[in-house]
């Protein structure tokens, strides 16, 4: 049972209420033993665990497999692309001792599997005919990161982790973009989360890709989270591990290949899409619980008509494929049971006392919603479900309405300057700055002056044509987005 | 397409057999650059997310909940309790540099969780009304072993683990015996692997731990395997780690705890339990795929026919609930594909060509029958429903049959060896033999001089009342089970 300790309203301190959301609902715990690390409780990981399930029938509807690769990795291994021991070297968790012995060679922990899998797809692959492979792994991995933030940015994560092998650049590229597909559909319809499908800017890129591909959400205080990244390798590991395979002609060529990744990040996104200062808020399709029957009596003489009734009510629900709980413990009050469920973000909390079953109602609250609503006991389950049908929608209609509210065009980078300052100096928060900027490490590095950075350089949803640089003048195809993100 | 060498056969070297199995059905390969490690290749990991499933609904369906608890667990973790940090020292994997510098406290690389654990179920658990905690945890973990085998020992291996607190001894116990029921249950009726459920010898237990259930299979060559083990820790990590509770007269006590876990191990327990020099046989319930129609033809205007009529049975196949393929494949002889899905443990391989369709019939052979049959296309789905139901019967009566035959009684020490000696002379192979021994340290060791040990003491099918123990002459309660053992 959670305590009642507040939680600190978003508008006062946004980061503090971040936190206290997470406690309060129980989804985490900060593991201040471990550096940087954390539990993830119960609660959090049923959710995890909903998200899962949707990401995976995708990868296996797509035609993916999973597979498990070793955790550790020979140090001289993350060495052999250049870019990429470049990108994590500086992340590295080393195993020197092991067994009780100093180690020959020191192992890393895995903080991305593109070497250890390329070294086993160079074994695996010898011909056309063995592409493409398509393999998916769910794991952890561990970058040591120094400011860390639950589920946002912790040491170690769990994450799935795509990579495929083709034979051609064209099937690599249709690849990266089906997975940049799949991940925006289930960020969309299943954590009710827009996103922005784009390219990352040069700077941004992942360490050995030749391009990436991402979706970028902008959570309620206008920063932008990364959600989700889908890259092209070009032929970069395959060189580095010499995965060749013979083509249709006989002749030997680097196989083109792409990885993509999601992580139990997306729950930090989920949390700071949603939530409110009553606590967690889950859209019904993720929400493991999503709807609880809280029965209320005083007298033993009420006690078992409203039980049975509240019994028949779950069962009603079940049937019509809802995930309710009857919270029929004892010991707690229905106000504490009420608060409890609404801090974990249950989408609908049904109460039922005595006079409610002698009018033959219940009262009703939608977890967003500001008021509790009667409806009649007949036909509960109908309602239910319908309910849950419209939370999910409008939840992503709300939060697509913010980010459209807070994205705003810009035509200088002193625009820009002065629209970040100003949306931080107000509530710590942010914006999507909509600009023309060309694809340039210099001019990113410009932006870093006020902490942001360019998002990605959109696919879709561009506001407008080509137009100047408003850095070097230079016309570039379309605007970026600029913002300051996690 | 698995090659066509051959499998070695059982008789000739078991051990041998046992990796050419694994490598032509591509269940997992060795990892080589890793020390002991493996990757788990898509078939291997789509049968362990068969079990992964099964093991997971049960471990709900009993009131548990998975979590994830950190990967590194700091090194005066490790030796808070003094018989686990004695067990688990020898083979820790220790990170000592991360983030490009030197630890102070150096982390090992979790090879059990209850430390961890139990630093925060110290944290969590205040009142008796935080109990009974029931948590499961899906995760991989790094022992560092000296001799490996594939998914039987193995570096780096992945596995769930309960832990759980209890307000008093006896619900601890019943929690060890629940799991241990369960894990029994997925043996016998999922796997059709027999097992004998049974108490460790204290010289076998678990380091930490008070009492050591396990469950004891028999491989086909007479060995044992542990194919899990759920203990009883007592207080032992409760004072190591200071979790008390608030009991309902408002003291203070130490909770009562559980741990159990199951392992990619199985994966190894089934492979030696049913396949045959043919390749891998897998019991229906855990098949990912449970039944393939392959198409035969050679002229053009065959194709369509004969490709139409299997198109028609897959999805009657499907509609009765059997996961079906039909490899319709280009490049390959029918001959190749029959190949292939038998060494990869298919329980039903069904064919059709030409001939079979013009007289209304199809070739079915089921995994383990020596001969091919005949059986009308009329009808198909439902003699494939009952086959696959009895196969998944018959494999289970088969291990116990070959259990049955191995296992003999002693009435002394020496009896006990030269049993054992003739089985290993003989095929390399071992028994299951029955004596009366003490649980004493001591008696154990006796049993190192031919390679073998006590594997546990039985909770039933005692065969027989007290006698006197083979080595000391004291009498002790019934028999245990002797054996050499993976």
């Amino acid at each position: 049972m959670a305590d009642k300790s507040k939680i600190t309203p978003r508008a006062e301190n946004f980061a503090r209420w971040y936190l206290d959301v997470i406690q309060q609902a129980e989804l985490a715990e900060s593991a201040e033993v471990v550096k940087g690390c954390m539990v993830i409780r119960p609660h959090g990981y049923a959710i995890w665990e909903r998200l899962q399930a949707e990401l995976d029938s995708r990868f296996k509807a797509t035609g993916h497999q999973n597979a498990y690769f070793p955790l550790l990795i020979p140090m001289s291994f993350i060495k052999k692309e250049a870019e990429h021991v470049e990108g994590f070297a500086p992340e590295l968790a080393v195993v020197t001792i092991a067994g009780g012995e100093t180690l020959e060679e020191p192992y890393v922990i895995r903080p991305t599997s593109e070497t250890i899998i390329g070294y086993f797809y160079a074994k695996w692959i010898k011909s056309w005919r063995d592409l493409p492979l398509l393999i998916n792994q769910w794991a952890n991995v561990v970058r040591w990161e120094l400011r860390t933030r639950m589920f946002l940015r912790t040491t170690e994560f769990l994450w799935q982790e795509g990579h495929t092998a083709h034979a051609t650049q064209q099937e690599a590229e249709e690849e990266a973009r089906r997975m940049l597909d799949v991940y925006a559909d289930v960020a969309e319809n299943i954590m009710a989360m827009p996103v922005i499908r784009g390219i990352k800017s040069q700077a941004e890129r992942f360490a050995g890709a030749t391009r990436s591909f991402c979706i970028e959400a902008m959570m309620q205080n206008g920063l932008a989270l990364q959600a989700g990244t889908s890259h092209e390798l070009g032929q970069n590991f395959a060189k580095a591990f010499e995965i060749r395979f013979q083509n249709k002609s006989g002749e030997l060529e680097f196989a083109w290949q792409t990885s993509w990744g999601v992580s139990t990040r997306l729950l930090g996104g989920l949390i700071m899409s949603h939530s409110d200062d009553r606590g967690l808020v889950l859209p019904p399709k993720l929400a493991p619980v999503q709807a609880v029957i809280i029965p209320i009596y005083r007298k033993d003489e009420e006690r078992s008509a409203v039980l049975e009734k509240v019994q028949q009510l779950t069962s009603e629900l079940r049937a019509a494929g809802v995930a309710v709980n009857a919270d029929d413990r004892e010991g707690y009050t229905p106000g504490n049971k009420f608060f409890h469920w609404e801090q974990h973000g249950v989408p609908v909390i049904i109460e039922l006392g005595p006079r409610d079953l002698a009018v033959g109602n219940v009262v009703f609250r939608r977890r967003d919603a500001a008021e509790k609503q009667t409806v009649p006991a007949e036909g509960l389950a109908a309602v239910v479900v319908r309910t849950l049908d419209q939370m999910q929608t409008e939840m992503l209609e709300a939060a697509r309405k913010r980010r459209s509210d807070n994205t705003v065009l810009a035509g200088s980078l002193e625009e820009v300057r002065a629209i970040l300052e100003s949306a931080t100096a107000e509530k710590g928060g942010g914006k999507f700055v909509m600009a023309h900027l060309k694809d340039d490490k210099a001019c990113d590095a410009r932006l870093k002056e006020f902490k942001a950075s360019v998002r990605c350089i959109p696919l879709e949803d561009h506001y407008d044509g080509p137009g100047k640089c408003i850095i070097t003048g230079e016309t570039v195809p379309h605007r970026v987005v600029i913002a300051k993100s996690y």
